[in-house]
């Protein structure tokens, strides 16, 4: 079995392991503190690494040509190994993060401006991937998932995406920061054209790649990642959904079946600059049912005591039981 | 051929004719000037009545049978005319609009409330409606139009709907209280499962329903519809999109392409007593681009004076050109 991940987010700095390749990180992540970003005129340079050898010295690239680069790697990639071992590829678009750049053929051709170019641009790429994968005959034989690290940065405006009907984006803990859609194709193991509502994290990609490989899961730690095959392969409904909501290092929310409850958010006025926004302490705690109301609009906290109480508790709990990791550079 | 119509929006007073019933009128709209709702004590009686007799002199019933019966009586009416002669029915269902009623049978069970419930009984009276259609052998004869009357109550909070990506809601003329969904079926005649961005909106309903049934349109007046069948037979793109936004009978913004402008917008904070809204004068107008930013977000009008003053030209043309109709009562 071959496992394909098209993650929308860029590489990022501090390990590419062998067959890695890319701009060494995301377009606004950087070793020092500045995104980078045009508005920002400190950012670190941007040249363009196989492994740890820089193969195109230019400091600031023309990223135009870096979704079609991408995607012929990729390409090469597949054609090596197909039908002779089992592979995982994970195709790390840069584009659609600010600042945006579309090839040639897709440039001013979409009617949603530069953004829509550059989404058209990773359409190619996919469908290149999936054609690729029919040609070698290994398309039955390999799972292919895409998906997208995060909300749209909406400071960018249109530059930035949109999160539809989730309130705000990245750099924030509300739903359009945090819901990103996924696709699942498997050709006859799982059922073509299914919309499901059921819960997954991109942390479940890890523990589900490695049982459907035929791994085992580390048993001296606990493991976040829940297996999304019942859902994926029997149609399931999966697990009632439970997830944690960081901003950097810090629990901000966590949400408990339909019930997401905030101690912390962004004030969305705020986030223009990186870095400079304002955080708000909600004290009492904002308390949202984002099945009824996934945009986050009308605050339940007050009328649901037992629940806020059961999700502090909650809180607290993971609090006490988390050891952070020590920073892995 | 046979058109029906499901249009979630209640039958309106003033002359119901032949083969009409229901409530008088929208649980929102009265002969007075207040809403029929919980929180106005003095809303006017809602008897239920066929063509001008009251057949249920109860002037506050029991409004959770309300879709059942709709149903029922659609399905006595289609009985009575199928394969007979051509027919057109218009279901108007007064749900989901509040005070919200569902059926015993499904207050209670959907994910999504009371409001959750009243649709999927609207589901089901749908299915009821198809199913007949084909038990009768008429539904490859019949155009089923599904469509709503306008977006979401959005100061009735999650009893009022949402808009998804789109901002605001009735009681304005942003996109979020113009926007609704709409479904054509035709088989064998409309492709199944395609989805459009072609332009249309329900005044198109009347010019088209004409033309397919081998009607002319009149010709000593202006018809604002256009015909909508090279969209639905054709796959066409459609017409240019031009609408003109009325609040109640005030022009407050126009649309051609993918440009909406605004002269005038209600408050949103303001939309919560019916009637006390405050109105924003905008001067110079807002423009956007709702192609590229359907949740009216991004003003362009600074960097955008030609579509600006185009926009102002053509409202201005149009207010010259409109001879309001007298009232129909």
């Amino acid at each position: 079995m071959c496992v394909l991940i098209a993650l929308a987010t860029p590489l990022s700095f501090g390990g590419p392991a062998q067959g890695a390749g890319g701009i060494p990180y995301s377009n606004d992540m950087s070793p020092g503190t500045q995104p980078h970003n045009p508005v920002f005129k400190d950012a670190p340079p941007t040249p363009v690494i196989r492994d740890f050898t820089v193969t195109n010295p230019d400091t600031e690239p023309d990223q135009s040509w870096l979704t079609r680069k991408y995607t012929e790697e990729s390409l090469v990639f597949i054609r090596r190994h197909a039908g002779k071992r089992p592979f995982f590829l994970y195709v790390a678009h840069t584009m659609p993060h600010v600042p945006l750049f579309a090839g040639r053929d897709f440039a001013g051709h979409s009617r949603r401006g530069l953004y829509g170019d550059t989404i058209e641009e990773i359409d190619w790429s996919a469908g290149r991937v999936l054609e690729t994968l029919k040609q070698l005959g290994v398309d039955e034989n390999t799972l292919v998932v895409f998906t997208s690290d995060n909300g749209p940065w909406l400071s960018q405006k249109l530059d930035g995406g949109s999160a539809g009907p989730f309130f705000e984006g990245k750099v924030s803990t509300w739903e359009g920061g945090f819901r990103v859609p996924a696709i699942f194709r498997w050709p006859g193991k799982i059922e073509a054209g299914v919309t499901t509502t059921a819960f997954g994290t991109t942390m479940d990609l890890f523990t589900t790649f490695i049982l459907l490989g035929g791994g085992t899961l580390p048993s001296d730690r606990d493991v976040d990642g829940q297996d999304l095959s019942p859902v994926l392969l029997q149609k399931k409904p999966g697990r009632e959904p439970l997830l944690y909501y960081y901003f950097a290092d810090e629990l901000w929310g966590v949400r408990k079946g339909p019930w997401k409850m905030h101690f912390k958010t962004t004030d969305p006025a705020s986030v223009t600059t990186w870095g400079a926004w304002e955080i708000e302490e909600r004290d009492p705690p904002i308390l949202f049912n984002v099945d009824h109301d996934p945009g986050e609009k009308y605050n339940l906290g007050a009328s649901n005591p037992d629940i806020v109480a059961e999700l502090t508790a909650l809180a607290q709990g993971h609090r006490e039981k988390l050891k952070p990791g020590a920073p892995q550079r």
